[in-house]
């Protein structure tokens, strides 16, 4: 039998089929030449400039994924709905899906491989506590196309994002895996008390196995709608060793900015109203708490700015017959306002189109802020690049070792309660939420 | 410095220092003859009458468990509200109480004792979940005396009531109180999945630590109020081995009945409507599942019977110069009927005074059922009794023993929702819920 996974046309879905070709179409794409250095990590290119992990073609990866989701996804259905257990966190679901097919499983053209479901009662829970339906789930990541985003960055990981702009599909190693499942009775906790985390949804934890490699994925929302351009985005974690942008990342159309970088063209931070402020900050707060519990660090704020004024402008400028593109998130709390909305119904007036925080600048122009918490599971990398970290945080005045998940978190906190996110006491002269008339 | 518990009145409640007088009031309690034999495990009677517990008069133990409760509540309140963690199930906190006083704790006329409290942090969020107010738990506890049961029945365990009728305080063996450590996580996640549970509710562990011995005890909801005449009373597994109460317990004015009794009396069941049905045995589905799932056994549905067509016949032939007892119960879902509510409120009409559920017997007489499983720490006992758990499932044809607590749990859920409890699909001639004009 084949031991590798090969790239055919997926089984079930003829708009699968486009996938490379649009995936590659979505941002700028590296050139064959730099492709062809590019493997960091798990991560590969092969000669014919497509993207492979663990020497798995993405495209074979991705049928693969959509066949096992396809299937767990199915059978859940066909269960009874009950209770999570405390045991539920620890079950690992198997389905061998031989190339020739079998009673459970479809024919395929790729080689046999296993798909491991993990936690399946447990993610079907957490899935439906984000309001997403069993249906909607499957045909999002299964029925379209994936598509691979270009700027996966310096993780090692390929990353997937569903046509419907929902689902963030990211390879984790093998730690980050083991490492989400012993979160998750913590993470239950989490979501039944702190119902505006800001920590990343997880909705599901796969494997795919094949020619004796392990292929361990992660399902998540996705943070920062399509639908809305960013017209700034940074990754902030509190500290200001090593955290300004590259030469390369200042390259991009939008570049992700660091710490330093919002130090320096952000100074003033983003002014939120006073129930707004108190309600995120509140969040970051608890969410950190968790955080800190499992002694994790290192992890970020993503946070990606829209301007509502600047966008306006850009729409005066620019050419009416670009097509506006088409509304995709759906679920609840998937983006920071409906997640800090959700217990603040009344503290904040509705916004229409989007889901940001309204905000403003330095300058009174209204924005919409998207924020969530990211890398959350590379607790266990530390290991591997502590001098790094003892670097920064030495440099950064801590000294103590034991204590520093505590004062990781409590540098962040700081950093994002008192410099990025500040408090208005009074009213604007116009209201926070208010859009430009062609909006 | 002392090492005993002595006597002494309550050095902060003037109102605790008739606990010992009215709680002999009580009910019928042991003449002395009978009392000096009756030591069952831990519990005895000393010379004075006085029941003790591990050689601790009864009344030194309720002014330690009053002195201790006052301060760990009390010191909960100034600690900021936070989430519950996974690691909060596992914390002991340890105060030490010397007769003397100290910075922390008031002088006492009981011997020097340690007052442990288990997962504070747990046990807070529980309380709040069930909507229990810190102020009114310390107040119920701490400031109104103690009222100690003489029916405490055959696990030599020590219970009292609240005054206010709201709490079951009990003695809890040391593999108990572990085991209810253990369960907590589980616990946490099926209160915030299965709102309407019907397992007790469990708002304090504690252990009162004096003269080298540990007196642990764990705060309960009281299922039956002492406010509604319960004219008949079963504890009901599902089992006929040995299930039929005993001589000595039919001459109590209320005796608790067993599964034989209830078999023979009540062969045609309680009637319920089809909604109360179906969310009853959903409801005690979703309890046998974690149940099994910690692989408990032997647990109980205790279930009281306020037959209100008997008690309108009552009311006309007794005399009217009776006093009402007042209306203590205030915790939320803290009877059965209001924690079948919970989530059907639309289900069933609200039934004044109360909280039974409205059901009917075979006669067609009005019925308000109050239910709860009890029993569920026991688990670890079994090691002691195995022979005669081993003998009682052979009995009622359990052979594989790993199997048993599926085995248990399905036979606990068949009896009660093919026996005890029926289905009523067409409408009665009068509503269950109706009352007796003088009601």
């Amino acid at each position: 039998s084949h031991v590798s996974l090969f790239f055919f046309p997926p089984y079930f879905s003829s708009a699968s089929t486009g996938a490379r070709k649009n995936a590659s179409s979505e941002g700028p794409s590296p050139t064959m030449s730099q492709a062809m250095k590019k493997t960091i990590g798990h991560r590969g290119i092969n000669p014919t400039g497509e993207t492979t992990y663990k020497k798995t073609t993405s495209s074979a990866l991705k049928g693969a994924i959509q066949l096992g989701i396809t299937h767990t996804v199915g059978s859940l259905t066909q269960k009874p709905e009950r209770d999570v257990l405390l045991q539920d966190f620890e079950v690992v679901d198997s389905i061998f899906f031989p190339n020739e097919g079998s009673n459970l499983t479809p024919a395929h053209h790729y080689g046999d491989f296993k798909f491991k479901t993990y936690a399946p009662i447990a993610f079907r829970y957490f899935r439906e506590m984000f309001g997403i339906r069993p249906d909607d789930y499957m045909y999002s990541l299964c029925n379209e196309r994936l598509i691979e985003l270009s700027n996966s960055g310096a993780s090692g990981s390929i990353f997937y994002l569903s046509s419907d702009d929902e689902y963030i599909i990211k390879t984790v190693q093998y730690k980050e895996a083991e490492f989400l499942q012993k979160l998750l009775p913590g993470y239950f906790m989490n979501l039944n008390q702190n119902k505006r985390t800001l920590l990343p949804k997880f909705y599901g934890l796969y494997c795919v196995q094949a020619g004796g490699k392990n292929i361990r994925i992660v399902v998540m929302n996705n943070l920062l709608p399509s639908a809305v351009r960013m017209h700034v985005k940074f990754d902030l974690k509190g500290s200001t060793y090593k955290r300004r942008a590259s030469a390369k990342e200042r390259e991009k159309a939008v570049p992700t900015f660091k710490d330093l970088d919002f130090m320096q063209d952000m100074a003033d931070g983003l002014m939120l109203d006073n129930d707004m402020y108190t309600a995120v900050c509140k969040t970051i707060q608890r969410d950190c708490l968790l955080l800190q519990s499992f002694k994790i660090m290192d992890y970020s704020i993503l946070l990606g700015i829209h301007n509502l004024d600047q966008a306006c402008r850009e729409r005066d400028s620019e050419a009416a017959a670009d097509p506006r593109k088409p509304q995709g998130q759906k679920s609840l709390y998937s983006t920071a306002i409906e997640a800090i909305q959700a217990e603040t119904a009344s503290m904040v007036t509705p916004v229409p189109l989007t889901g940001g925080i309204p905000a403003r600048n330095s300058k009174g122009e209204r924005l919409l802020v998207y924020i969530g918490i990211i890398d959350i599971l590379q607790s266990y990398r530390l290991a591997k690049k502590l001098e790094h970290s003892w670097k920064a945080l030495v440099h950064d005045g801590d000294t103590v070792s034991v204590h520093r998940p505590g004062f990781y978190a409590d540098r962040f906190q700081r950093f994002m309660c008192n410099f990025v996110f500040r408090r208005v006491l009074r009213k604007h002269e116009s209201c926070l939420t208010e859009h430009c008339a062609r909006l």
